[in-house]
């Protein structure tokens, strides 16, 4: 890498300054809400001029992003550590994807689902969106145990209820994969006591089943889902609790108090 | 401003006592709550002599509640400060735009709908009302924060459910709005089934779409949603208890004994 | 009050003890038990000899019920603070209500209901069920106010609703207190979906409505009635917590011991 | 027991190794999912020659499970504790039973069952989701007293629901037991309104009687479940916490230190 000139780095200052301007953030941000409500407005039916406003809006709005895409780039001193962020790697791949002429209509349709992908790019703009996202990724893995558990009891029911309900319902019961779907369903409280009656006509302590099932499923691992999330986001409380009073007086500074004194008397004698 | 006589100012005590008087309050509520009913009876098919009575009820609320407002205002002793409340100022404008007479039927219609409005008054008046709403307002921009992130998932969806489902059922998929708001059905478990088995129909695999979107809108941010509301009122908790214990002896304390036992064996030697 | 009679206190003292005895305790359990299973045997249609049979029971488990309370008012040493006591009062007045004979149709009916409130003395004699309804009772102010608050709010919307939408179905919103129990339907989302698409056919903006009403009553105020729960049982533990370390050592006793060495130092000049 | 000789020391020694090695774990895990997916493949509608290839792997995953489990006994140094583990009790119950060759048709079809429960050995292997199922276990005393509690409240509400119901509809009111059902089907919001506005048919107040039982039931204490399940999970963090600073400096380490002080000034003297 040749060592910038001072014509560089000026010029790589003034995009710096660009870059953490407050405008230059909120333009970003209603671009990328003109940009979600384009896409929104495609859904419609609209007339043809529209339309090609609408495609060269489109353009126009590519072609921003690229100009913005660009300055955070040129901004970073140290080009290699831009793709060290994942939202900077996920910024730049969502943009050039846009880039890529689509005229084929099979494509066509893959494109205009990555469009609609940019408004994702909210968050990687926004620092606080990307803080709610950090908590959540933080709770995953406990999220996930949890999500775990649930799907083996989804999956024992399930097969117990294919076992016994399949002759009942075939569209509810017919097969493991669609009994688990039904399980949700349950879960869910949707019209669960419909799916209950109609087995309870053939096997009238089925409730038992059911009512197992949502005790297990609903009441005790649907709750710690809730009892995780509230703990990272108590957890994290803490945390900036600890920061801030982190120069406070500690057991550690009194107890060094006490060796100072100590050394004092020591040395009197 | 002119300095108040002291004949003024032993008026202005006597309203002052008044205001803070706690029968007064009571009668306050409690013309509130009659305002309300008043209200509510116009619901109802009543006869017109009934009906003129409940117009003499209102008229008397009203200057009930002119009255109320001018005693709390000559009882400020400075009466700049008065407005500098927002429920004052809030007080103010639902009183006076019942003051308004109101004979053509096009604005009676808005005229009974701020008669509505005079039920929060009850916030006002009752504190325990006014902290619970602050707890809110506190929560605010955390809430609003999660809530924008649900949006652009709602959105996300959206737009890929209008793109895949429009074919299927234009009442529930027909443009990306109608997409949101059949999504918002969803994530509240509103016969969500029914919508899921119509597309399965067509396209087999997708449950995925919705499993996915109620497991990240509904399991993972609307968690989020009683997370934060939780953290907010365990906060407040906190502060409570640590202005409880402010007068505890804390390690600062012992660090300046400390000191001052140094400073002893200093002066010794 | 006589001074009691050594063969007074003896007798007394057996009753304590039988009283405290964890075998009585559990028969009392049990016979609560059965009788709330004979309360419920009774909604069965049951041929004529059983029925006697369930009310041969009845009378002998009031008669145990008169007994167990008569054996707990006597094992109390001050007769005066037995009905200091909120469950002995309860217990009490549920028993004698039960002796009434009643053979007036009308009434049997009443007495058959204050019989099935028997089962409440569960509560009074395992302490467990006490302490989770000392909870509640403990958060019942907060939970009241946020209760208030949503009432506030379902009452404003339900005025506005029966304004607007009383010509659409009376039957959900003909009056104020209908419109109030449609809107607290759609607080707990049953078939909100129906009753907006409804309204939504004559006023197409009028979900707008309902989503504030959601966002408002559901998310944020329903929210805070579990955040009081939750913190009330968290207060509790931190409680019981405290309790346990209470005799720790505090920063008091350090701050004594500091003061003591501070005299010795003095006492040596 | 028999001293062991060294050569069997090695051999235990090799299978202690294995037991803790990654890659065993990894592909035990696997083949219980494998397992898992045998059974589930088992409930659709599959050709003859497929169904006695699953029986085949049936088989093999039998014997796995027989040699996974005889490396674990075998492992352990001290065979008298491998069953003190109620893990490994049920580990081998679920394999035992899967050994019992069974060709009668009505113990083919609990076998059947049986199998289903190897999905359980996940719990048995993987640690954390054996962590998550004692947390539930801890919380189950609690959670049963809410639970019993919920259970009085739903049974008074019952019998009082069938006098007063059951005339208007026999299927929902019929005897205590499917009243009681019915009332778990309001506690989840599932249709209630259609139950309510039956009954409001006959009697315009029954109303209440819905709104006391949510109240009750659903508001207060089903919040109550998660306010358990929020506490335990705090609880463990907290522990957890401690754990990581107990060897932090403490409040006793300072009065020790105090202590030392006092000695040195008196010997001083």
């Amino acid at each position: 890498m040749q060592t910038p000139t001072s014509s560089q780095i000026s010029f790589q200052n003034k995009l710096e300054r660009l870059r953490q301007n407050r405008l230059f953030e909120i333009i970003v941000v209603s671009v990328i809400l003109f940009s979600a409500m384009v896409t929104g407005v495609k859904t419609y039916e609209i007339p043809l001029q529209v339309l090609r406003l609408v495609d060269w809006l489109d353009y126009a709005i590519t072609l921003f992003f690229v100009v913005e895409i660009s300055v955070r780039f040129l901004a970073e001193p140290n080009k290699r550590d831009f793709f060290k962020s994942g939202w900077n790697v996920f910024d730049t791949l969502i943009v050039t994807v846009s880039l890529i002429p689509v005229n084929d209509s099979e494509l066509a349709y893959v494109a205009r689902l990555i469009r609609i992908f940019r408004v994702l790019r909210m968050v990687s703009v926004i620092p606080e969106l990307r803080h709610l996202l950090n908590s959540l990724l933080k709770a995953l893995p406990q999220l996930g145990y949890v999500a775990l558990m649930m799907f083996i009891i989804v999956y024992i029911f399930a097969a117990i209820g294919t076992t016994l309900f399949e002759g009942i319902n075939d569209f509810l019961w017919g097969d493991i994969a669609v009994s688990m779907l039904t399980l949700f369903r349950v879960m869910t409280f949707e019209d669960w006591t419909d799916v209950m009656y109609e087995t309870m006509a053939v096997y009238p302590l089925s409730w038992i089943y059911y009512l197992m099932f949502i005790f297990l499923n609903t009441f005790a691992f649907l709750n710690m889902l809730i009892g995780i999330v509230v703990n990272v986001m108590e957890q994290e409380r803490a945390e900036e609790h600890e920061e801030a009073h982190k120069n406070d007086m500690t057991i550690e500074h009194l107890s060094a108090q006490l060796e100072e004194l100590k050394q004092l008397i020591k040395a009197k004698s």
